[in-house]
């Protein structure tokens, strides 16, 4: 029967897919070949391949017929291991990581740029119960500060989300923020003093660059590999050669660069700044945003001594807007909570609350199953359509989480002449040059899957590869 | 009648005290020199009393009868015009400052310290309602960022709000901050760098000591005079002198003296500052909470070049626990904008939003004539209280709107001990050493009057009385 042969055969291509036999960027047969070589009808064939695309396996590129298309197995060539000036000094980039906030509002604009989750996957009408119930169960129905530590509920709960990976914090450990921002800037501001030097990966998310620069910090950006973060061996020169504050890191799914770092590497890491007596700062805002089995282990998770700050908020996964975030200080827990005293008082209490209740609501998890089923779905699509409109020399990261992809275009390309080109066409992308201090990625782009995938971010991307394309002629 | 008698010789009594023929610390005649001079029972002379002492026109006070209690004629000496040390260095004082936010819920402690609006002061079942429909009108429910300057429909209602001393002023001209110490923080961030000196008044508002010492400024302390603020001759010698990178003023009803600086004043030290140069960062926080017949203007209604940053915040009028704040910033605009995009990226949406459409429903200014005059009833009470039971020699500001007094004790009153020794007895209070950063001030406290009057309150005064005549009998 028809319906069996096409079914049998799409199980058939889909499992040498998925083992790996046929590798994202191979040709597939064409509909020719599998119709001689299968001995099926013509109408068979094209509902083979037709199956095997409704799955995100395979996709039809101009020219070049059916292209396989899985994103555990690129064909689509990683960057290698970045390679940056390690001077502790700073050069000047253009400020496109402060203008590229002027696209938040600006409905027209294709947000291939900031890392912000589509409202479409965020669980909205949940939320707005929770800020109905915080106005009610709240004290002084809010209006009134917080404790400088933070809302209790809100800090219970945020303690009982560490049990999975630490038996010991409890809500004593946790100073609430607005947001991973202030959270970083706060640890940023508690351990150094202007004119020290910190260490980062690189490349690196410019909001980190952009409070350091601000901070008066002077920055060594070190060598980090695509799929398991930065060089300790590099890093361990350093710390031999040169007093450092504090060594900055994304340690799950890092922004840009999608890293996971193994976890044993982390522990390691721990150890060597344990020794070096050197606090390390830690960003686990992408921790619940694998796409793997299970979450991973952050640096935390081995900090003995408490020379650990890390920082985390509620910003990529539920509510941006809400302005909830925290820190787990261990031993800088005084000097944070002044900072935040100084600098803050109170953070919003109706939306810290309303996040509290939400946790407390146990609906969390489920939440975070379907927004990681969300963004592997985004992240499958848009690099599909990479492969398919981008040159073929690009090289692309894989991440296992998160919401970014590392884009490595042809040397010649100046990305940041792509990006005013792109946002002149509504399009917004980050240029590489944003990740650095140095003069460096300039043939980089991040591209952010955290919109909704649709026509329009498909037809930018399209769009951004011919306009990619007539960069790469005109060299 | 009787009725018409004792209600005729209130009446008399109470004019002559508004005329100021009887001055707050003047004695009344006692019940039985009344009773014979003006032909009445004994009855009636102690109804004429009763009347008098509702009205918080008289005080009894033991062993010396009635006081004559207006706090618009004060006898309680005025403190001097301050004399700071203008050494632009810092000591170290106590962290009190600090450690007085750990007191912020803890509701067995009556709170004297923080200049936090009793929740009965504020509009609590308008502003739930503004919460509400803020989820329903925002965009996205409030989940995602608002853009860097901040939520437009409040933006409008602030630009609005600044037509009755300020034609131009238009929604362009607002950046909004989560609350005023982020506004203060921005500004001063923006426009110092470490090591800068900045001027302020003396005594000054402890947060903006703690910020300066943060951001490793210098501060020069200016003389100031407890009811039109700081010299101007001081200030322009200072100018003349040495290179400062900002004044930070409170022209308003100042923390912790009280103060209006003359409107005449404002404009010639607009003027003054302009002429050298010098941005003018200006708190008026408390510009709305005057007690006398209108709105006083501010410094920058007289802002012809942008040189003044003026910040503000609904925190004492309305809702401190929703974090809404914002800054006029002046000709330094980008500046403070790249600011805030690096710490802080967005505010809380829904609480802008909330607020946006409170200031819309037009019912701010109803509000605000209900808490001047909840705030000048607490205002009497206290001073009362102080002229009761604190000891003769007390002098105390008598300030035209605000929310604290600062009294200054016989120089022998360590005021930090008398903190210390009130704390334990679960009053919070705050000594003067925290409002400079030379050792000065140490015999003066700041007593703040939004706290809802109570039993618990007059109590709280009554012990501090108790706690300074016993420090007294010490020396």
């Amino acid at each position: 029967m028809k319906t069996i042969k096409y079914q049998d055969l799409s199980d058939y291509y889909e499992a040498q897919i998925k083992k790996g036999i046929l590798k994202t960027g191979d040709k597939m047969p064409s509909l020719r070949q599998i119709r001689s070589e299968k001995k099926i009808s013509m109408t068979t064939a094209q509902m083979v391949y037709s199956v095997l695309e409704s799955k995100d396996l395979i996709v039809s590129k101009p020219k070049s017929g059916y292209i396989v298309c899985s994103p555990y197995n690129h064909k689509i060539q990683l960057p290698e291991a970045t390679n940056p000036l390690q001077k502790a000094e700073n050069s000047r980039p253009e400020d496109a990581a402060i203008n590229v906030y002027d696209t938040i509002d600006q409905k027209h604009i294709v947000q291939l740029s900031l890392g912000i989750p589509a409202t479409s996957f965020l669980p909205v009408a949940a939320l707005n119960k929770c800020i109905k119930n915080a106005v009610n169960t709240i004290d002084y129905c809010g209006v009134q500060y917080d404790p400088i530590e933070g809302n209790s509920r809100l800090r219970q709960q945020i303690a009982k989300r560490t049990l999975h990976w630490n038996g010991s914090i409890t809500l004593e450990d946790v100073i609430t923020t607005s947001g991973c921002i202030p959270a970083l800037s706060y640890c940023l501001q508690s351990i150094t003093q202007p004119g020290d030097t910190i260490a980062v990966e690189s490349p690196v998310y410019f909001g980190i660059l952009q409070l350091a620069k601000h901070l008066r910090l002077k920055v060594v950006e070190l060598s980090t590999h695509p799929q398991t973060g930065i060089n300790l061996d590099s890093l361990e020169k350093l710390l031999k050669k040169q007093e450092i504050a504090t060594l900055v890191i994304v340690s799950n799914f890092s922004n840009p660069l999608g890293y996971c770092m193994p976890d044993d590497k982390k522990e390691k890491l721990v150890q060597l700044m344990t020794q070096y007596n050197i606090p390390l700062i830690e960003d686990d805002i992408y921790g619940d945003l694998y796409f793997g089995e299970k979450r991973p282990a952050n640096c935390k998770t081995f900090d003995k001594e408490g020379m650990v700050l890390l920082c985390n908020s509620i910003s990529k996964s539920l509510a941006p807007g809400y302005r909830v975030g925290w820190i787990l200080p261990g031993k800088y827990k005084d000097k944070v909570i002044k900072t935040k005293a100084i600098q803050q008082i109170s953070d919003t209490a109706i939306t810290h609350q309303a996040v509290a209740l939400y946790l407390e609501s146990g609906k969390y998890e489920k939440h975070l199953r379907k927004l990681r089923q969300d963004l592997y779905v985004n992240y499958v699509k848009v690099t599909k359509a990479i492969l398919e409109y981008f040159p073929d020399e690009t090289r692309c990261t894989q991440p296992q989480g998160g919401l970014f992809l590392w884009v490595e275009l042809d040397k010649s390309i100046n990305a940041f002449t792509l990006y005013k080109k792109a946002l002149q066409k509504n399009i917004a992308i980050m240029p590489g040059i944003a990740f650095s201090l140095q003069d460096q990625y300039t043939h980089c782009i991040r591209l952010s899957y955290a919109s909704e995938w649709n026509d329009d971010v498909e037809k930018a991307i399209k769009e951004l590869g011919i306009l990619i394309h007539s960069m790469s002629y005109v060299k």
